[in-house]
């Protein structure tokens, strides 16, 4: 695949320590064209499952050939791989802990490679920053057009991470809050087809925590501000918002038990 | 007018959800060349006053031909048209909801179009993200020369929003306070011309909640640390901040109410 | 020497204002191709000694001929006054507070110049955002190949600042946190080289505040989620981490206590 001489960044490096320009000087270093692009970094420590669905969410946007670079990595210098995948037309470098399971999962093509040649590493290699050390400057050789398999043997056995389903049990679809973003806003696991699956010609009665919505609307405007509202979102899942406020603060759910509270939807 | 290749962005987006990073990957599928550059993405949720004033103090230091994206857009799928504006050498693109206005009522030149040519949208339309979908490939689409009137119909009656003007009442002269920075400075409406008119050879108080100082510095280093001075600032506006220390927490104002509140000049 | 064409950017501006945007459009106003690179924006308010010791860490990542605009500057507009520097193979500008100390002390060929020829600056000088006007033009110029010695004559005296270092005393080691980073994990001036030669064929102990640690590990995954380690970080400093967790909430200090807060090491 040629490269599109893109490459994104995510991590949970925060943005106020030098990790991702650390990381950015090593790939301006081997590749001085490359275009960064940050993600986020303010991933949530360690939050592994956080960075594979942001990740999921975003990647499919850049042009097909972009070099996404994942970082969120607790077991940095353990036995951990570190790979890289090719995969619905992208190519990602990481850690092996499930970042890029959504990824592979979704592409029965996807060839998934270990890194073990150190020519592609920096040298002088420290056991706490692979970030740095290695995924940076293969991310950069990837983006510059070596040949996936050129830089480690491929691998059958990536680690898997488990990506939540919405299920049906007693007439109702439950799923959960995946995320709750800058404005407030609870996204969930629910696709539109599995929605209109399981609704039918019927209408849905949504409750999370103690919130219920009882229809679904087009757009945030179409309620009143300060109304709580059910939409599908233009990632294509169900998003519970307050017109003009912040849902998170209607759940009746501290802050700690919003990520992954069961959302159930009824037909009425 | 010949674009720079430039294009920045500002939002209400925040830094931690992929959205920002969405309509990056689309601008660099269409102009895999341009050259991207975050303004904020920090403005309030909503508020299209403050990024509006944000974007018109930053966008002159840009190269004439910038293409400068804006997405604060709570009516985002209503009846809010989408735009595009040439104006001040520059071009904009974002919602119709006042976020341009500063710009085009300072050139009587500005021309503005609806964006109505789906051509240069991303398909599949969602009715929550224009951002993506309709503003960062049209500013791709500017970036690459597309003229102006190509995307749209001319339209005269963007809409408008109050630009706070300071003004006289009772031998004072009345401003208010339009930022609070990350030093805690507070910016002021208030220009060295409207100033100077005032003032004639007087000397200034300068009031703001309970903070009064009595004279124009030139630099945060003239006054002591810890003490409270006036200065035109960088931006040719009256500034009220502490040397070494925070200006917002001398005002005896609330944090919500700091915005908007009335500072007030005498002669003495 | 080369430019290479990147130029970095460090400050204390936050990342809210409009400050940092207006330095990038300057700098691309002069010179289109320059690629940006953040390394931090959010240094504390007026902390010359963090974005010293900051720049000092990350700098050398980059390629050759960098230049390294950095903006912490509570004397803006008094006598002190603005600098470039060439050393480390690299270029720095900024102002003349100590902030490159950290890289002149280590290279005894830096050349140091005082910017004055007031062609390379931006018109309209204003006395408060010298970031914006004098540092972010003329780094613009040294990236396009502009000789150091054309920007200004030569100076023999730039600021130092005071680099804490690790001391011996009654049979033990004395360092302290210079940086706590994102992940909680506190980091000293310990590099590999004092502690090996103090400790000899002993082993440690470590006291950083209430925390005591008496080996050192490898990596974070040595030890068990919430126990505390000590490592040599891949900056090579001793930093003392809890796995999964965050050290600097084990401390028993408050948050203004921890930065220079005394690290102690003993043989056993």
């Amino acid at each position: 695949m040629k490269p599109s001489g893109n490459i994104t960044l995510t991590s949970d490096f925060g943005l106020s320590d030098p990790y991702v320009a650390m990381m950015k000087g090593v790939i301006l270093s081997i590749n001085p064209s490359a275009v960064l692009v940050d993600i986020s970094h303010n991933i949530r420590a360690g939050s592994i499952s956080q960075a594979a669905r942001l990740l999921h969410e975003a990647f499919a946007y850049f042009p097909m050939g972009t070099v996404h670079l994942a970082v969120v990595d607790p077991g940095v210098g353990s036995s951990r791989r570190p790979i890289a995948v090719e995969g619905k037309g992208h190519f990602f470098v990481g850690p092996d802990n499930g970042i890029f399971w959504p990824v592979i999962r979704g592409d029965s093509e996807a060839r998934v490679v270990r890194l073990q040649d150190s020519r592609f590493f920096l040298p002088g290699l420290s056991q706490t920053f692979h970030g740095r050390e290695i995924f940076a400057p293969v991310a950069a050789h990837l983006s510059l057009g070596k040949v996936l398999e050129s830089l480690g043997p491929l691998i059958g056995d990536p680690v898997q991470i488990s990506i939540p389903q919405p299920y049906e049990k007693e007439d109702a679809l439950f799923g959960e809050i995946l995320r709750v973003d800058h404005f407030g806003n609870l996204i969930t696991n629910i696709s539109s087809n599995a929605l209109g699956r399981f609704l039918g010609s019927g209408r849905p009665r949504i409750e999370v925590g103690k919130l219920v919505v009882s229809k679904l609307s087009r757009i945030y405007g179409d309620e009143n501000e300060g109304i709580p509202l059910a939409l599908m979102n233009s990632s294509d899942l169900l998003e519970i918002a307050v017109n003009l406020g912040r849902a998170s603060e209607y759940v009746g759910l501290k802050e700690e038990e919003r990520i992954g509270a069961a959302v159930k939807i009824s037909r009425t």
